[in-house]
Parts: C-alpha cells; structure tokens; sequence
C-alpha cells in the first residue's frame, strides 16, 4: 500500500471513527430529550443556537449551517417550532431577502428545562464512548478542540 | 462561572463541533453515493463494514453498532440491501441466536465501484471544512486519532 493509499485508508477510519462517536451520542440525547422534553436533538439545536446569538435572532441560513440540514429542511424544522410557539420568524428591516428567527419566552423556558438534561446525557454518554477502545482517543480531543477554537 | 460549568461549555462546544462536522462529511457523501451510486451513506457503511471483516461476515448486533441504528432499524436496512441482493443472511451454526449477513459478489462489486467516489468526496469534504476556522481543529485530529487505534 502506498503512501497516498495509506492517506485515503487513514482519512476513512478517521470518518468511520467520527460517525461512530456521532451515532452513540446522538442517540443518547435523542432518547433523553424526547422522553423528558419532546424534543429531538436537531429541534434542541435550534433552540440552543438561537439562544447563544447576540440580539436573539438568527437567518434561517445559519441555522441551516448550525443544524446540517438543507434548506427546505430547515424551513420545515422552523415551522414546526413555531407551530409550537417555541420561536417566531422576523422580516429583517434592512435587508428584505433576511428572515431571522428568535425565541419566544416558550422556548428560552423549554430550551432552560432541557439544558440540564441535555448536558447530563452528554456527560454520560462520552462517559461510556470512553470506555470503546476505537473511540476514546476522539473523545479525550472534544476537549482540545473546543479549547483551540 | 465556576470549572465544574467551564466543563460542561467545554463538552457541549466539543459536541456542537462534531455534529457540525458530522454534518457536512455525511451530507456530501451522501450527495456523491446517491448520485453515482444510488447508495445512501448507511447503506455504504453496512458494505464497507461487511467487507472489512475477516471470512466476510457479521453479525446484525456488530452492523448496528458500526451504524449507530437500532436493532429494527438495521434488520429494516439489512432487509432492503437483501432486496437488493446486494447481502445475504446466514444463521450461524454454532449459536442458533445469532445470524450473520455477508456479501454477495454484486455487493462486493457495487462497493468496489463507489469506494473511489466515496474516498474522492470524502477528502473534498474535509478540505472544505479546514476552511471553517470553528472545524478546522476537529479535521487536524482525524489523522492523529486513526493513528492511535
């Protein structure tokens, strides 16, 4: 195997290593959140995202980068949540083409009650990611990362 | 904010971090496999994991963990892939519990044939997140974590 096969088979057990953690977590918060919430992770982001933004509002496109999901994804996510009265969408007075979207005290109320939750499966599921051998020198990084950036 | 909240930022920012990246490798491979290949990037996943293992089987309990789905959720894909011809399931003789799926020679042939497109779109992925200075970090580590498993 040659050096640039080495590269390609290094850069997919790198992938391969990262859907993994990804899966386990993501199920952990799935499960916790919409058993005590009725929330999924994806609508927990959104939430969580608006929550972090300076002035409380956020382009649907952001989101759309913030949640990994197309477009037409995110506007059905948007709507959904403001179905549920957990945001509502402004027409931005500069730019015409702008639809932001803030929370309604709803959802900073349900975003406060599901934080813990949130944080307490994420604690316990790198918890158990640690003790997977393939998987616990990525999660000792998730510190390092969020420290370098 | 006292350390025992700084670690709970830390590991939240760690997880907003990962999904983002997930986010973006998963989207475009799927992008890629789907086009070329009419595979989704889970259905890749199941083909590659069956190819990697030695006498070319595995068993359902092993293909969830490698794509993170519930038990009903991988017999529904295995199911699909069957339809497909693409695997076949063997019951084990040794333990009557266990069933093993494998490859079948157009299983193998498909995998063979988007192997380079999922490695081509895979590498363009992350040089397109290097760029984005909040998972530029994360893509540095992957290297560095397949290294060390």
């Amino acid at each position: 195997m040659g050096i640039a096969d080495d590269a390609v088979e290094i850069r997919a057990q790198g992938w391969r290593t990262l859907a993994a953690l990804h899966g386990l977590i993501d199920t952990a918060l799935e499960r916790a959140l919409q058993a005590e919430h009725g929330l999924s992770v994806v609508e927990y982001t959104v939430l969580d995202a608006l929550s972090r933004q300076d002035g409380w509002h956020m382009r649907m496109q952001q989101l759309g980068r913030a949640t990994a999901l197309s477009p037409s994804a995110t506007t059905r996510l948007v709507n959904r949540l403001e179905d549920r009265a957990l945001l509502t969408r402004v027409l931005c007075q500069d730019d015409r083409r702008g639809i932001y979207t803030e929370l309604t005290q709803a959802g900073e109320k349900l975003l406060l009650a599901a934080r813990p939750t949130h944080d307490r499966a994420l604690h316990e599921a790198l918890q158990e990611a640690e003790q997977v051998p393939e998987l616990a020198v990525l999660v000792g990084t998730l510190g390092g990362v969020s420290a370098g950036v």
